[in-house]
């Protein structure tokens, strides 16, 4: 730690232990000390839900591929439940203390599969409103200057039109299935806007209203990438694809059958938009240093790349002929088990005004290498 | 106290000290000590909220007006600012501790007129929602057997069609005006689907499915009556219009004019349903002891018997004519202020299904007790 550091570190004890000493006093300190370029530079960021999809996807942008870019800028503090138990406000502060972040990208949830939140509403909907009711409160109170929140398309209105836009998140009651979850994510929308009305009716206490922090939210579709829950009972689409794909190879090992069969669950034909969790990372990076509106944004591929369930078997199962060119992957659909909603066409218009010449991996490309990171980290990988 | 009450008592001292004895173990203890005659047969309502308007009607009509239909059955405790925050859990929690309670009629919030709600959406939806999601997590701990929860009109959406009725609470946001009350109101009915279907999966907790508890809540529209807040900035329209003809009077007698000016703020002509606190008071006695729906409930007077702003100052206005005889109310509009929305017809065909036969307090005569009230307490009132 820098001289300016160890001073600030001082200023936030002394105010501990001497209450005439307000949070805004040690605040104009801190600004003193980094205006006066006697503290690092660095901006912390702090990441809760650290260790998941997402946030680990967020660590390998920021620790590899654009190290340049963020590190002399920020500095990002990953955190999970074993940091706290963010539903926990004093478990919460505790974390907020030790980090005092000018920064956050809240990713942490209490998340489950299908049976988990049919049968777990009530916990989702309670846990979910306390972690994210703590998390706000306390990036205001720790004077964050931007706090982005992550919500998931499931929280639309079951009854829609399509495609879904931002504008649309609560026009309607979500799918009864997993209503804990979905009205608890949108409440962070609710709470975003209440704390934006909050700070303008506060503005001085801010240095003006041109100078107001930005609670926001962003929408990703399908996220998928390494790191992902494999879990074959409770998760998403594509990880339960690569490890059904993954064990049928083992098997036919085993079997010394040059054939392995991937049963995909329904017809195949429902159509999602899936997004590389390392093309979300930057998205979100993208919207911590860009994006000021209250309003949630959709962070998507375009409606054009919705692609079917079956076509992204077909790419699993060819990444996997590819790595173990003896055995040949067949597809099979169990059209005993239900399709579910045949599409949930979400746009990305909003995105696209913003940044119109984004480019996406492709799907092949992310499950190829989704693919590898499971073959080479089998051991490690939730499943 | 009884023996039975005293030795339940014990038990439940006996079970703070001894963590070996579950909670369950004390609650069939009780419905031992209560099935052997020796317990009180007395009903513990608890009433939050209970020196407000509402509260104040279910006092009137379970002490006065009907002491022997409910005084048998139940020992109603009203509970207010006074005896805790309930937006603090410990707090909440000790009132439920010293009461026990085995119903609630839960009617407390923070509330306020449209300038606060406006200021302070922040605060309303943070301390409602602390407030409600304690009082429901209490009642599911002390095994309350039904929990009645108030709501509002105000939380229908803004955009929508009339009449209103309880199928519509989530169909779109509601007015921007105080959204963070409406919201923290809309998630009563949320949280009583969570915990109805929390109780569904854990039905042998509660001796079968026959035998879970009720949660539930109710709509009132404009309710008016004894014990309303008259303040003239933050009240609503009767209590405001009450108080404007009150201080016109005393203006009058002090000038020794024979005439008083009731000035109505608007045209006068936008329409609403207004419900007589004591009405109110004994459609919720109902609901507590026959509505077992998870869905709110609409309790209000007929389509038919919405009335003008108009006509609601001019039967104030009459009242005032009555008790001073000598003074003759002119009312006038003062087209300076914006009318607000011209109607919100609310529909209470589900309520009339139930009830086809109550009689409602006409307007005329809500309003001659209301101001009778108002003068007779003046001193006390709220205002």
């Amino acid at each position: 730690t820098s001289k300016g550091q160890t001073l600030f570190i001082f200023s936030i004890k002394f105010h501990h232990q001497n209450s005439s000493l307000s949070i805004s006093k040690v605040f104009e300190i801190q600004q003193y000390l980094m205006a006066s370029g006697q503290m690092a530079n660095e901006q912390i960021v702090l990441v809760t839900g650290g260790s998941g999809l997402v946030g680990q996807a967020i660590r390998t942008i920021v620790e590899q591929e654009s190290k340049a870019e963020y590190s002399s800028k920020y500095q990002f503090i990953f955190v999970s439940t074993k940091d706290g138990d963010l539903s926990n406000v004093d478990e919460a502060r505790q974390i907020f203390e030790k980090y005092r972040p000018n920064y956050v990208i809240h990713l942490a949830a209490m998340v489950g599969g299908l049976f988990r939140n049919l049968k777990y509403n009530l916990e989702f909907l309670r846990t979910n409103l306390a972690i994210n009711d703590n998390v706000l409160l306390l990036a205001k109170e720790f004077r964050v200057r931007k706090c982005v929140s992550c919500l998931s398309t499931c929280i639309f209105p079951d009854k829609t039109t399509y495609p879904i836009d931002e504008t649309m998140v609560h026009l309607g009651p979500p799918h009864h299935s997993n209503f804990g979850y979905s009205y608890a994510k949108r409440m962070i929308d609710i709470l975003n806007h209440a704390y934006s009305d909050h700070f303008k009716n506060n503005s001085s206490d801010y240095g003006g209203s041109d100078n107001l922090p930005i609670f926001t939210s962003i929408i990703p579709t399908n996220v998928y990438g390494p790191y992902d829950n494999f879990n074959l009972e409770d998760s998403h689409v594509i990880p339960g694809l690569i490890y059904k794909a993954y064990n049928a190879v083992q098997d036919a090992k085993l079997k010394n059958s040059n054939t392995a069969k991937l049963l995909v669950f329904g017809s195949g034909r429902p159509r999602r938009q899936f997004i590389y969790s390392l093309d979300l990372a930057k998205l979100i990076l993208w919207t911590l240093e860009n994006y000021n509106e209250i309003e949630p944004i959709i962070l998507s591929v375009d409606e054009n790349d919705e692609i079917s369930i079956g076509d992204a078997a077909k790419m699993v199962a060819d990444t996997f002929n590819r790595s173990y060119p003896d055995i040949r992957m067949e597809i099979q659909f169990d059209t005993n088990y239900s399709d579910g909603q045949f599409k949930k066409t979400a746009s990305n218009s909003k995105l696209r005004r913003y940044l119109p010449g984004f480019c996406f991996t492709s799907m092949s490309d992310g499950i190829r290498d989704t693919v590898r990171w499971f073959i080479t980290n089998y051991d490690v990988a939730r499943k």
